[in-house]
């Protein structure tokens, strides 16, 4: 992994513009580029030289996780880096400006050399993926699909929205992952029309859609993925919008390629629920990149203008809402590449009728 | 539950100074003054009135969350209520600069009045807690302690670190809790002499220390405890620093009482330590305060001046660390109270040999 770090931080230095060196104060970045991940902590990088600056708590752990780099043990990571960057002669040091609060600014100002903003560099670079990210994000995928694979037999009337979001929750931890990737969700029929829903203990009915929205942790890696069930068999409205709903996603993932405009793919899957007079029930984005953080860049929306690159993971998530009645959703996780996109969410979309 | 946001929303009123109203932006104070917990929103505060905006996504969350409160669904939220408040006529807004970060700023300053900090203005109010949210605390506490208590069976030579972490984490959700409020903590042997060490695939072995450091969310409360055990008898040096650590706790919550200066419950806890030789090998604070968050104020720790009041979580935590050799920590979450302490923690401090 050292070497992976290392690589990450020159690529960083090619990004630096006129700056001579970066203060990394955003911890997932941190983490990105030199595997330590306490939960404090931040990152000098020069034209030849690299400090990783935390706290007494983690001595033994960034010895540990990042052997390759210099460490400083300090109260205050970003202000003693700054400080040590105008030690070492930086005239110019680019630093997080969407990271970084107000009165942290204050501080590095009054020791530190002259600041100017990276922007979002790191973010850019992390979009790509290496072999080794791609393998664990597929296996937190993995992790969500034995999971809820496990789950299936225990969906039925009469229990509660929290009682099966725990149950997934355990099961997505019995195989081996690291804990949710997120707030997991759970929709039960009026419910499943709320995008964002959060479990109640709402009583599950036959005869109704059952949205669940959920990831597990892998190794700092983020699954995400959706299926929406049938509790009995579905009426007819409800396959009519599943239909629509797997057709409108199944065009977003053949939309995805390299060179590929987000706002096109967006659009692929969008003119589908459009051209069925069901536009006004779609609120949100088609997706979004995932990895060290669940939602990262690319984004998959309206209008976005940037491209795809080979080895982007990315979500495929379109839905239709009806306020009062239901909804469905449905999200894989795909990865892009040159072959085409390979699909890491690998459980059935064909409509569960449980 | 409406009123007592209300309540919470005047006490900040009250802590404006000479500003005419305040952005809040930090998430958690959003929710502690409104009950609203999407994952985007910010809330303005007039000396009459409040706006909470969000985005789309929340739509019925923040109805049904917030219903006393005026509410926006907005692209960006804290660059629209500084836009808001300029229109309101405010022409002074307090903002979080601990929270907003310098983009951010700048995009404030564009549209907004006349900005000045706030300060961490709410994160004191949060210090003290009402009824309602001791009782949460209450209850994330007795989940960890039943999980614990479910748990101790399975602690036996033979089994990974990583499995005792994972089903300690099962269990508190099968305990009726919301997920673990951070890391869990499992480290056997060596390992525990780490502080902070996360849960490995080392094989626990007889004879070793074993420290767990964990805690349940319950409705958003947060709960800390950590228990050291010993797998199988105890030998004698692992006995006397046990009973070391068991003496510096008690001597800590003892200390805990309304008016007691957070330096002062730190030092009575910490003298045993240092009496018996030890000081070097206790390398963090004494405790914390808990609540919305894993760590908030107060924090006990040496040399701090603030002093407690009627109604404040905190931990007691101290521990003595052996590097290559282990460690124990003994943490309890109390409140500190009228009458004394109210012990919020209720598994046996007594060591345990399993």
């Amino acid at each position: 992994m050292p070497e992976i770090h290392a690589d990450r931080r020159d690529d960083l230095r090619g990004l630096l513009g006129d700056a001579d060196a970066a203060l990394v104060t955003r911890l997932v970045n941190v983490r990105y580029l030199t595997g330590f991940t306490g939960s404090n902590g931040a990152l000098l990088v020069t034209r030849d030289h690299e400090v990783l600056a935390t706290d007494g708590r983690y001595i033994e752990q960034s010895k540990r996780q990042s052997p390759d780099v210099e460490r400083a043990i300090v109260g205050a990571p970003a202000t003693a880096l700054a400080e040590r960057a105008k030690t070492d002669g930086v005239a110019r040091l680019a630093f997080e400006s969407h990271d970084v609060t107000v009165d942290l600014l204050e501080a590095l100002a009054k020791v530190g050399p002259q600041l100017s903003k990276l922007g979002r560099a790191v973010e850019s670079l992390r979009a790509v993926k290496d072999d080794e990210e791609i393998a664990l994000l597929r296996e937190a995928c993995a992790v969500a699909d034995r999971a809820f694979t496990r789950l299936l037999p225990s969906l039925r009337p009469g229990r509660t929205e929290r009682e099966v979001g725990r149950e997934l929750e355990a099961l997505m931890l019995e195989e081996g992952g690291d804990g949710p990737s997120f707030e997991t969700i759970v929709a039960s029929g009026p419910n499943s029309a709320v995008p964002h829903h959060r479990p109640t203990d709402r009583v599950l009915e036959a005869g109704e859609f059952l949205k669940l929205d959920f990831g597990s942790l892998y190794q700092g890696y983020h699954s995400d993925m959706t299926r929406t069930v049938v509790l009995g068999q579905a009426a007819d409205w409800q396959r009519e919008v599943y239909d629509l709903v797997a057709r409108a996603q199944a065009a977003g993932r053949a939309a995805l390629g390299i060179g590929a405009s987000c706002g096109d793919v967006d659009k692929a899957a969008r003119d589908v629920i459009v051209e069925a007079g069901h536009g006004d029930d779609y609120t949100h984005s088609l997706g979004h990149g995932v990895g060290l953080e669940i939602h990262e860049a690319p984004t998959l929306r309206i209008g976005a203008t940037d491209t795809l690159a080979d080895r982007t993971p990315v979500t495929v998530e379109p839905g239709v809402y009806l306020a009062g009645r239901g909804g469905v959703r449905i999200e894989d996780t795909l990865v892009v590449r040159e072959s085409g996109p390979e699909l890491l969410t690998t459980t059935t979309k064909d409509l569960l009728e449980l």
